[in-house]
């Protein structure tokens, strides 16, 4: 990212997070060469670019003002919207998940369940089966749009779950992401306006990089999820081709929608035409008496492409997921002839085998209860040793604290140090285009609270109470 | 595709084919309308993308006329460079595709060699193994650029040949065609020009058409490979990006470039700092005694990625190949982290596991003659009933064959009448862009010779033989 780019992305991230209002007055060219340390020509370049988004607007011989939100728009403080028309966001992500990946490091900033959940033995036996039933020809049985058993198997899931999905609209891909990203590429033309949610999962920022997509970022609250109003006006003012959101346990804060916001979203969605492209990769996570529906469930007209996985609740290695596609499903199945081909077929052979056995519900059950259990723990961990000033955010869903830093601490800085102590968290950056967040980091909750992670949890705190003092 | 679109479409592949020649005068705007049945706006509109590609001329009073090549080209004839700036072939070659996956179907279509001929317990028996020693955190341990181990034999088989490769640069991939997508998605933005082979695989022409890339394509000789004269010119007159191609075995064809070809192709790219995207699937299938090297070998300035999998020679289901990627082995990781995320674990622990059992090597010397008794058993029953006008092009690499018809007829055709008996074929419309190639087909000699191989190849020639008395 060029200087006048981060300086763009550093006003509008003051903006988002209510530093400088509609109609507040913005340091001048001169004063933010000072600010900023950039040359005069950065700054202004920056300002430009800003004032060209409708971001700022100057005002000749007074300077730059925050500009004011359209009329519908006015009550609703500070900015619920950030647009942003070239998303970068990959090396940075890079860099984040190479750290991750060490085994030395406590993986707090994972966005995987710790391994040691998943029933590998069975899942073992599976390959064992495979192994010995497979024959030559299997290869050539699951092609996209995927092996029959497996894709029956997953339709039975949401027919349990009152939903009428089709196996032949399910097509098979290397895990979510690939469903996702296919989805995306199946709606959406280079140049095209795509929603998201801010914050939101990573992948989806570098979806829309990778194919060239704008991004509408909306407002979501970790108590009450994607900010309606904003995607309202958001759909009124601009033609927008698709919605990348999730509805259950949101990543990275933890939200799921209620029944009713869910139930809105999709007629909103549907009133502009707008294909909802659903990441739902957390469902079986609740913790709640009742499963959570998808938004899909109150999608009648078929606005929605539903895309869930393996990888968080039974096995991350195999790099199984599907999308329910509807009418989509022949132009996903094409998308995938050519760039992946087809998922390895003993691998979709394996999993066919161990949904037949019929162990998957009472892992599921299993898997909830630890997760409860560990999640309760390391939030009493993390709440006896952070400063009273940091705030962790807690959903009834997922493995993921959402923790708030006083208002003038960097995450990301928190975060270099963490590292320094091979200790990883997702610094808020992570999730956003705009520069927001800088205060808030991503925990993940689902390792067993031994010596080492209490450790951790007593550093981080150490680490963020020198950030307070100093 | 637009009427217009196919209209220049076939134009440009008579051009190529010879049917009209430099300097030729087209049929005017009536005579068109007459002859192809469109109306007078679209003919026209197909003449002015003609016009505007420098493919035909107008001349003032007198009509269009076929363009004639520049200086240097003049003794290149007939058209050796084709340009196509949107690429669509994705639909047809679906279709082709489908067709070709039904198990009733004897698939001399097929890209893929008889299954049958891989080592299918000895890869069993490394899942079994895999099965027993892979742990929860295996995932994380092969999580991009990949397994440490398989990268490791991979290298060790480049250093078999003299070439140095390190492990670092390889990125283990969802078969080759993910690694030659990737490749090209690293080194291009959308709207740059890239160089492919005439006829070419379509995955090339089908990753141009999703990158929104734009194709030059060479004229490429069953008997010496890519026109290395055009594809000079092509380079002095176009600002292009990459060039992919194969240059063993060449998908359709089975030409393998000669040592000294392949070292004026690198020496050629490198004098205009062009990236070769060098496809490599087959490699392992030469007939010679000494193995050929790719152009890698003769590229010590790293513009050269290599591309290549284990799906045509040891196992096709388990979707693993690789790039050596030089110095965009990094860029080529984010790629991959962002669209699919990384290859099954298991996949990759399997193949480590297989070849470090060393019976690759004499599978491949077992595989090497299998398919050279086929071919021939296929080339002789071809021989006995094809028309005498039917020419065999025969290559000393893989298992197909590049036929070619009576320059009057159809292949297209001819695949459509041989799927409704149960038999397919691969028609030369699905290697080009340009229209060409209608009276060519690919047909897969992997096959074992039984009774139902010799009914096609006999049902076949009927066919051909009714195209032929018609």
């Amino acid at each position: 990212m060029k200087k006048y780019q981060q300086l763009a992305r550093q006003i509008i991230g003051q903006i988002t997070l209510g530093a400088w209002l509609p109609g507040d007055k913005l340091p001048s060219l001169r004063e933010q060469v000072t600010l900023s340390g950039m040359s005069f020509m950065t700054v202004s370049h920056a300002y430009q670019t800003l004032e060209s988004q409708g971001v700022i607007v100057a005002r000749p011989q007074s300077g730059y003002y925050v500009a004011s939100r359209p009329a519908g728009r006015a009550t609703v403080a500070p900015v619920k919207v950030m647009r942003d028309e070239a998303v970068d966001i990959n090396t940075y992500i890079y860099d984040m998940l190479q750290a991750s990946c060490d085994a030395s490091v406590v993986p707090f900033g994972s966005a995987f369940p710790d391994p040691r959940l998943f029933p590998l033995q069975q899942l073992n036996r599976s390959l064992v089966t495979v192994s010995k039933t497979a024959t030559a020809m299997s290869v050539i049985e699951n092609l996209p749009p995927g092996n029959e058993a497996l894709r029956h198997a997953i339709a039975r899931r949401y027919a349990r779950h009152g939903m009428q999905v089709s196996p032949d609209e399910i097509v098979i891909t290397a895990g979510a992401l690939e469903a996702l990203n296919l989805s995306l590429q199946a709606v959406t033309e280079p140049g095209d306006w795509v929603i998201v949610e801010n914050p939101c999962f990573y992948g989806a920022l570098q979806a829309l990089e990778r194919l060239r997509l704008k991004a509408l970022s909306i407002a979501t609250d970790p108590q009450h999820g994607i900010d309606l109003a904003a995607l309202g006006q958001v759909l009124n003012d601009y033609p927008v081709k698709a919605c990348w959101l999730m509805t259950n346990g949101q990543n990275p804060l933890g939200v799921t929608l209620s029944p009713e916001k869910k139930r809105q979203l999709v007629e909103l969605l549907q009133q502009h035409n707008v294909t909802l492209i659903e990441d739902d990769v957390y469902s079986e996570l609740y913790y709640g008496r009742e499963p959570p529906l998808p938004a899909r469930a109150y999608d009648e007209r078929g606005i929605t492409l539903h895309c869930s996985s393996f990888s968080k609740c039974l096995v991350a290695g195999f790099r199984i997921g599907w999308v329910a596609a509807g009418k989509h499903a022949r132009r996903i199945q094409q998308l995938q002839l050519m760039s992946t081909l087809s998922t390895s077929s003993p691998m979709q052979l394996a999993l066919a085998d161990y949904l037949a056995t019929k162990r998957y519900d009472s892992h599921l059950r299993k898997l909830r209860r630890t997760l409860a259990e560990r999640k309760q723990q390391i939030w009493q961990e993390l709440h006896q040793h952070l400063p009273a000033q940091v705030k962790l955010h807690h959903s009834e869903h997922g493995y993921f604290f959402w923790i708030e830093l006083p208002e003038y601490m960097d995450a990301n800085l928190l975060s270099e140090q963490a590292i320094a102590h091979k200790i990883s968290i997702a610094p808020g950056k992570m999730f956003t285009t705009g520069g927001g967040w800088h205060n808030y980091f991503r925990l993940n909750a689902s390792w067993a609270l031994g010596e080492r992670e209490r450790q951790a949890v007593v550093t981080l705190a150490d680490l963020i109470h020198d950030q307070i003092k100093a």
